[in-house]
């Protein structure tokens, strides 16, 4: 059935929003729509429009017999500065201060709104990076783990701290703590990486980077390659950091003594990225 | 700036998408693109329409002054099925069966295509039922609660068997597991849940249901009430179970003997939720 404009656009931004970074042929639409080519053309010149204007993202076109659109899933200035501002002012009520001046972060990490845009802040971040595979370790990182996955349209593996039947084989590392200086051992099962891949490390939180670190060694052992390093809150940490290439979203301070108190600002990745989510308003 | 219609179209599409199951009035998007009520009412008509037509969900409309429209994700009985079809399949793989009868399902609980069909399926059952929380055990679930909680566009719980520092105060229950006979322990942060809430449970892998016995005895300490059961996968047990009121999507048979064997099928959930599923057709 031959469709209408309307109805193209309708089905085609779903179709491209639940696709970021594949390359649609034209041709796909244009049997899927029974309509010409040259009517599919200006439907994808009218979503790059608008998806330009509202920030949605990049509708990239690529020329030739082999070519097509891809979506490519952004986020601009004004919508990272809001909500990074709107996390860290919900991160610096007391009430989420805990013993051992940990923060309570569970709540904000189950909440599909708040993931959704910590995976678009995150994957703008790689949009013209080779990311294979999304990493993290087991259990807070994992919901980051899986809205950036989304966004990239990437798998995403998961580190554990204990060994589990349903895994099978696995390669496991030692890594140092950086907060207790504790040896501790991870492992990911042997079947999630292969040699060569690109893999971005994401975390819930970090303080002194030896959990990160130690995804790095993991990676190494699958001779595989560390793209990059972004966590959701990075710690105040008094001690050399075991990781200095990463952005953070938020920066928290707590101080958990007579006085308790917890200070929430923004981490480096505004200030990192900045001229990349300019790039979308322009 | 006054929109065209066009742009109108795509744009609410991707706004309903981001937001199911939530209310939006028709004064918000009249507001956001400067257009007349009359011509938001009929872009939502030609949306519907769409939605329908390729079966996305239903748009629903609430009349009167706190009126307007809501977006219910669904999946239509043919995509359904093609999707537990190709899940079994992929699951009767006998590099999949790892030592004492477990099934490796980390890769396809690691593809961001996989968890959304999942997510869609498991959302589709519930679309009429008060769910207030999505929950789940650490840390296989997780990825399945994440996608259900986005297209019921509710929390999701986690629930931990090894004690953390940053999860606070906890609830904690003793529960058996079926196919190990074991007593175990699992617990869940107090400010997880609240009295009265409706909670789905969900898992990847059920046998003998223990764990998922275990989560039911959780609610009921946080006096809140479970919704349902939905699992990923059932395999076959020999015992009594411990839970009967569940839905798998998947069931899978297996025997680590000197003969290996894994056998997928489809699990009773095409069968349980038929007319629902017929519906969005119609």
């Amino acid at each position: 059935m031959k469709t209408r404009r309307s109805d193209r656009l309708i089905d085609m931004t779903r179709y491209l929003l639940e696709r970021p970074h594949t390359l649609v042929p034209l041709t796909f639409f244009s049997q899927r729509y029974e309509s010409a080519k040259s009517s599919i053309s200006e439907d994808l010149a009218i979503i790059r429009r608008t998806f330009k204007q509202r920030q949605t993202g990049i509708l990239e076109t690529v020329p030739g017999a082999a070519g097509g659109v891809r979506y490519i899933p952004m986020i601009g200035i004004d919508e990272a500065n809001e909500f990074i501002s709107e996390m860290a002012g919900r991160l610096a009520d007391t009430d989420r201060l805990l013993p051992g001046g940990y923060v309570y972060l569970s709540d904000l990490l189950g909440t599909p709104e708040v993931l959704r845009q910590i995976g678009r802040l995150i994957a703008t971040q790689y949009l013209d990076s080779r990311v294979d595979a999304v990493m993290t370790v087991a259990t807070k990182g994992i919901p980051i783990a899986q809205s950036v996955s989304q966004y990239l349209n990437v798998p995403f593996v998961i580190v554990r701290r204990d060994s589990k039947v349903t895994e099978g084989s696995t390669v496991s590392v030692n890594y140092v703590s950086g907060s207790s200086d504790r040896v501790q051992k991870m492992e990911l099962s042997k079947r999630s990486l292969r040699a060569g891949e690109g893999v971005l490390i994401v975390d819930d939180f970090m303080k002194g980077g030896g959990t990160v670190n130690g995804m790095k060694s993991l990676i190494e052992e699958f001779d595989a390659e560390t793209v990059g390093v972004s966590v959701f809150a990075e710690g105040t940490f008094n001690g050399d950091h075991m990781v200095d290439d990463y952005t953070s979203l938020l920066k928290v301070d707590t101080v958990d003594g007579k006085e308790k108190s917890i200070h929430a600002a923004a981490g480096n990745y505004l200030q990192r990225n900045e001229d990349l989510l300019k790039e979308l308003g322009n």
